[in-house]
């Protein structure tokens, strides 16, 4: 090859852009802000040092709870300390479940002790307890080949196995309805995990204001599978299930908010968060701890190096996700018109295993355009490997946004041991390596700030055209 | 190639084999006899059942306890159903230990309870509990540099990262004594275990005659790291204790010994088995109930092919493996001189993970020689992925016969998972996959046979010339 023959080539390939003069790329544009808040992020102490204090020192935090009302002082006065302005708390009234005592065995054909946990928003049983044949079914379906005959006046046990979270969740949302509309006087459900070590997990049921409301608790993977061999063994077992729990008149709680105001256009918006309130059980340090604490160190991050993004940057705390997303409804109402302000929501709901990157739904344009745009920005987090960018975001918090037109996104992980430890006494601090949650709050104060600060909002990109 | 060249190669190929004799290697001798054992065996529903009957219907079987008893009567009823003879139950004097009630909680800086496992052998606390301030340390150097100043009066707390067990177990072991030494009033270890869902794992530990007997028990990783915590944060953290442990007399238990005669020389002994008791958690499924279950349904197996080795095959359950070892040294006493008839001692006592193989260790004649014989075998089981044969046998239980040089085998398996449930409330039925059992079963049918009717036995290989 000659020199001649290189300079022409090298000519040939400057050529476009001598030409045509495009606009820098979200990437372009930054590169360098991007490279000092992942700097910042991966030295950062300052998330697991408020993480351990909100789950060590205050613990978990179910609604109604006194350990969420005092996280939600803590959680306003620390983002004043990192710099938010207009913090404020507004009262949201949300569900107030207590568990109470609550024990299971198995009292035939062997004698069994169990480890249950009470399904949220389960009634109690009676004083004495439930003392009844157990019927496992593996599905909906057989539940309805077997019918009334075979379930009335007996405790259901839904020993389904996990295929992944949303598919398996189900049983625990419907199980009790499900049971009781044949009759049953009490469900027990599988805990939806894929892992255990005789470990229950909990979470929310749903009665309907129709059928009977019976007692519904969360059994461990090893004492469903040995209801079901001695059940396949052609053996009746019974079990005694007692439980306390109710539902007390509604509580004060709230939202917990802070900003950082936009420079240039402080009336529009990007909310970021994740939910303040968990369950009753561990700490709720993933589930989602590490949400509202990746959200709040991100953007401390972004203040601390003196970036004032374009739009405001809001940082929400909702309350009350797990039994009744109360908190997410209050936020709606609470913006009232001003949604239509809000150009991006991002919930981080997930937990903080490795970050990949985020997911997106929905919005007012193109949706492919905003997966483009998106994955300029995710260029800037290919270097902590979290720069995948997937259509499908969103979170339960931010859903009544979203159905107004504001664009959802989600933090990813590669999702690993999550719903090993999710809604169980294991969701403790030691759960969330330091290394993975400083690089998701790199991935959130990158993703944020330039959300809040591109020329352009998310909510600019044109409508597909037909 | 011509037709003539490649009958000469062929000519070469074929020489060795017509000019020098060799004997048949094991491998060819039992190549048939391998392939129907391995055949039966993989389609065996005898093991999972036995092995289910075992832990669902008698449970867990710590020395001294009415299930280890029931679990006793009913194996040598099963040993004479499943064709062995000479069934006979030596009686063994064991250890009765027992756990009574017990619990735990952190009760400053905050108020957490705890999910603690008294280990075996403790002494209880006080009636009314210890509460003092807990000194956690990673080692036993880490307590040396802190010294009596620092532990007298206090708990201390052994948070030391697993690091396999063997090498972690110490601290369960002797952590008790060695804090005893320094004045502390109790121990809590850290559970000997790589992964936690808050779950405790117990296991012996052991006094000495001369320091003080302090209580001991095991909490989970997630509250030894909480405490770690926020003891590394400056905070002083109390502990309350309370346990109700104790000692009683020595108890009645057995060994459960049968056999299938030897049809040639039925003086000489091949022993197969692993430990009838397990811990008083959990159903002792993979600890050892998988053990027992494979040696007996191997030799089941074998007799129901209708295969007589030339040698005895005597199945062994011995008892008070968990904590005391009375069983094993029990069976040496009992077979007295007949020590030297034993050619061969197989323990399984590693749980029923898929297979990979055999270890060895120990026997009169050459190590590296009776390896080579031990891998004629191994090739027979290369088809099932377990014909991996590796220096460094043995097990608890035939320890004492191993001192007097016989060989021990110990089955190898993949290990992936066994010590997540060990010694803990998840050691169920459901952690042994039928079909790593069945093909345990194949390896141990086949190893066990060949070593009872090979020519020349294990004990015959000469030693090595110096």
């Amino acid at each position: 090859m000659t020199i001649r023959l290189l300079l022409s080539i090298a000519a040939l390939a400057l050529a476009p852009s001598l030409f045509c003069q495009e606009p820098p790329t979200l990437t372009e544009q930054y590169r360098a802000t991007a490279t000092k808040l992942i700097d910042a992020a991966l030295i950062d102490h300052g998330g697991i040092d408020k993480l351990s204090y909100l789950c060590d020192r205050i613990g978990n935090r179910l609604s109604g709870s006194p350990g969420l009302e005092k996280a939600i002082v803590w959680a306003a006065a620390q983002m004043k300390t990192d710099g938010l302005v207009n913090v404020v708390t507004p009262r949201v009234k949300t569900t107030h479940w207590v568990r109470g005592n609550e024990s299971a065995s198995i009292t035939d054909p062997v004698s069994r002790s169990m480890n249950i946990l009470g399904l949220g928003g389960s009634v109690a049983t009676p004083k004495k307890g439930i003392t009844a044949e157990v019927v496992p079914v593996s599905s909906f379906d057989e539940l309805e080949k077997k019918g009334r005959a075979a379930v009335e006046g007996k405790i259901v046990l839904f020993n389904v196995p996990y295929e992944g979270y949303g598919r398996t969740v189900t049983y625990r949302h419907t199980g009790a309805v499900r049971a009781a509309r044949l009759g049953a006087v009490a469900a027990l459900v599988r805990s939806i995990t894929p892992v255990s070590i005789q470990s229950p997990h909990t979470g929310a049921l749903e009665y309907t204001a129709t059928d009977p409301k019976i007692p519904a608790a969360a059994v461990t993977i090893e004492d469903a599978q040995l209801i079901q061999r001695l059940t396949d063994a052609g053996t009746v077992v019974s079990v005694h299930l007692e439980m306390e729990a109710r539902t007390l008149p509604d509580a004060d709680s709230a939202n917990v908010i802070g900003e950082i105001p936009g420079r240039e256009k402080p009336e529009e918006i990007v909310v970021i968060g994740g939910h303040i309130d968990s369950w009753d059980v561990g700490a709720g340090a993933q589930d989602d701890g590490s949400g509202i604490i990746t959200a709040l160190e991100a953007v401390h991050i972004i203040h601390k190096l003196g970036l004032k993004p374009r739009r405001t940057l809001r940082v929400v705390f909702w309350t009350n996700e797990e039994n009744g997303g109360a908190g997410g409804l209050a936020y709606r109402e609470w913006v009232g018109d001003q949604v239509r302000n809000h150009v991006a929501a991002i919930e981080m709901d997930g937990g903080a295993e490795k970050p990949t990157g985020f997911g997106i739904s929905g919005g007012r344009g193109d949706s492919q355009a905003i997966l483009s745009k998106m994955r300029e920005i995710g260029k800037l987090l290919e270097r902590i490997d979290a720069g995948s960018i997937q259509s499908g975001g969103g979170g339960s918090d931010i859903a009544p946004l979203m159905r107004d037109g504001v664009p959802g996104l989600a933090v990813r992980t590669v999702g690993t041991h999550y719903f090993d430890w999710h809604h169980s006494r294991a969701d403790t601090v030691d759960k969330v390596k330091p290394e993975d949650l400083r690089a998701t709050i790199a991935a959130m104060a990158v993703m944020a700030y330039i959300l809040a600060d591109m020329p352009d909002s998310l909510q600019q990109v044109p409508a597909a055209t037909k």
